[in-house]
């Protein structure tokens, strides 16, 4: 297991993004983002993204360029953007910024971004603004994908379609990032590669039974991925992700209706400024409350106490800066392949 | 079973209220919404609610006299009110009337309330809102109780933490009313009182278990409800359980940490208005085509096609101010109540 100064990642991947002719200020970005990914141990959604966004940017599937971030429509809370395949993690954190400018004014701000390239890790984005004592609100779909049945089909109609939020407390942020399905098409396609077994029955398949077997999820025709509450609750997952749909595809105006063919994203963002309300340290202060409520709740497994959304990540970010970042084989294999595509060095 | 028609109804609810002092525009409102509820199905959250709301009037645990409820904070986007317990449905629908304004000038609206009484059914306050083209978002905890257990623990710390939004189609609107648990609070005590089995394993004993039987979550010490996901993919349903809590508890500056006792809710409301973002038609074909999608999923019983959220209720609606309301006798139960209490005749 080698380990990797995660200074030293963010360089080598932006090295590469420059080297494809991406915006300078649009490869910090993205490379801070895909390694703060790894960092909070999202690997299906960290550096082993580079391959991939490389890959379209060389065939023109992918924008690089920061001009290509458009303002469509705008009003001092709100504004629609226009990202023309802009790479994703420069655009997330354009409207977030611009979110959080609106709610230092107004309390509220949104911004909704259509024609994103993919977004990489949601839990990523929001400690820049935890920090800032906001609370920041991701929401996504990728209206080329459909891999969700809605409760009671058995077709893929629609993405996992997650959500995450940043809450600020008295101590470390609590980090949320979560799809509104059972689990992600970044971890089927993983253990599709692997044993090709997941940890629970999370897919459907056309013979109408829950499975584990990925199998069932490539078959002709294709299984697909239950919503969060599987069989017995689906409908509230379903929900979910219509919610997620109408605020992201939906808002945005551009989605599954348009035919989208290409790897992309409708990303919704909200910033909510708590001085506006009862205030950030009555914030922190309700929120303390609740993580030690949660904490002191007895586990079911003594072994397992309850842990809050995204502290097992924060944990994990510290121990990396110490002693270097742990990558898995996968995320390795990925950046090979990209450096050599590239036609560069692997400095590993 | 009687049937009532929907307007009588209402009009019996708010003769109630009117004799227990509540304010005319509130009496009208929450009668209203009520009403509304059954109408859609959800009769754990509809009339059968008047009995305890005006239990609570007599003792002063809420308020009626619309005056109570205050502005704390505003901006030209963003409220912050506190209610004084006044009945919530009245002060949800001055929030969403609030957002609704806020967002026809700057495409977003947001705001929160501390000490509402209960807020009945979400789903009751939406179509309102989807008719003029809006989407209205409304988020609720209930600070006083403690039904939930957060994922991998066994005690009971936070509430169903509901989520209700309105999505306007080119048809009927989708409307959406999901708890964060697997079940309700509601659900839990409607069955207790009958055989005490549940369809599902919703709630986990304090032996760990995963459970049918209601008795383990009235037992000393109780058991609680599962997050949304159930023991496998719960730390979704915890995860999105403390978003609510977050944005309406921790938003307002109110909540567990101020060791409330009384019957109560915290809120917040948002609204959308899509003219500011991709357009009212392009959002209303995006969601028909989504729709259209979801629908000709092929089912995976024959007997139950995809249905959206919402439309069983719309239906079932229209069906009643054609034939009448049919309610359950458990409802039928806690009007007369409600009626003898208040030294009323029952009408129907």
């Amino acid at each position: 297991m080698s380990r990797i100064a995660p200074q030293a990642l963010e360089r080598f991947v932006e090295r590469l993004l420059l080297d494809a002719k991406v915006s300078p200020d649009v490869a910090t970005v993205v490379s801070r983002v895909l390694v703060e990914g790894d960092l909070l141990g999202h690997h299906t959604h960290g550096v082993k993204l580079a391959q991939g966004y490389l890959k379209d940017l060389r065939n023109g599937q992918a924008k690089g360029n920061a001009e290509s971030l458009r303002i469509v429509r705008q009003t001092p809370a709100a504004v629609l953007y226009d990202a023309d395949y802009l790479l994703g993690p420069y655009c997330v954190e354009q409207a977030l910024d611009f979110t959080a400018r609106a709610a230092r004014t107004f309390g509220i701000g949104v911004a909704t971004i259509r024609r994103s390239h993919h977004i990489a890790c949601l839990a990523a984005y929001l400690q820049r603004y935890t920090e800032q004592d906001l609370i920041p609100l991701v929401l996504t779909s990728d209206p080329a994908v459909a891999s969700v049945a809605p409760h009671g089909g058995l077709d893929p109609v629609y993405t996992p379609n997650p959500l995450g939020i940043g809450i600020p407390t008295g101590d470390k942020p609590i980090l949320i990032d979560v799809s509104m399905s059972t689990i992600t098409n970044g971890l089927i396609n993983k253990t599709h590669q692997a044993d090709g077994q997941l940890e629970h029955a999370a897919l459907i398949g056309q013979d109408g039974q829950q499975t584990r077997d990925t199998a069932a999820y490539f078959a002709t025709p294709p299984g697909a991925i239950l919503p969060l509450g599987s069989l017995e609750f689906g409908h509230k997952g379903f929900a979910l992700g219509t919610l997620v749909e109408a605020l992201t595809a939906g808002l945005g105006g551009f989605g599954r209706k348009d035919g989208v063919r290409q790897w992309g994203a409708a990303v919704t963002v909200l910033t909510f400024d708590p001085a506006f309300f009862g205030g950030v340290d009555e914030l922190k202060a309700e929120m303390d409350h609740f993580v030690g409520a949660c904490l002191d709740s007895r586990p079911r497994v003594v072994q397992n106490p309850v842990r809050m959304p995204g502290h097992a990540g924060i944990a994990r970010r510290t121990k990396a800066f110490e002693q270097g970042l742990e990558l898995p084989e996968d995320v390795l294999a990925a950046l090979r392949t990209a450096a050599s595509e590239a036609g560069h060095d692997y400095p590993f």
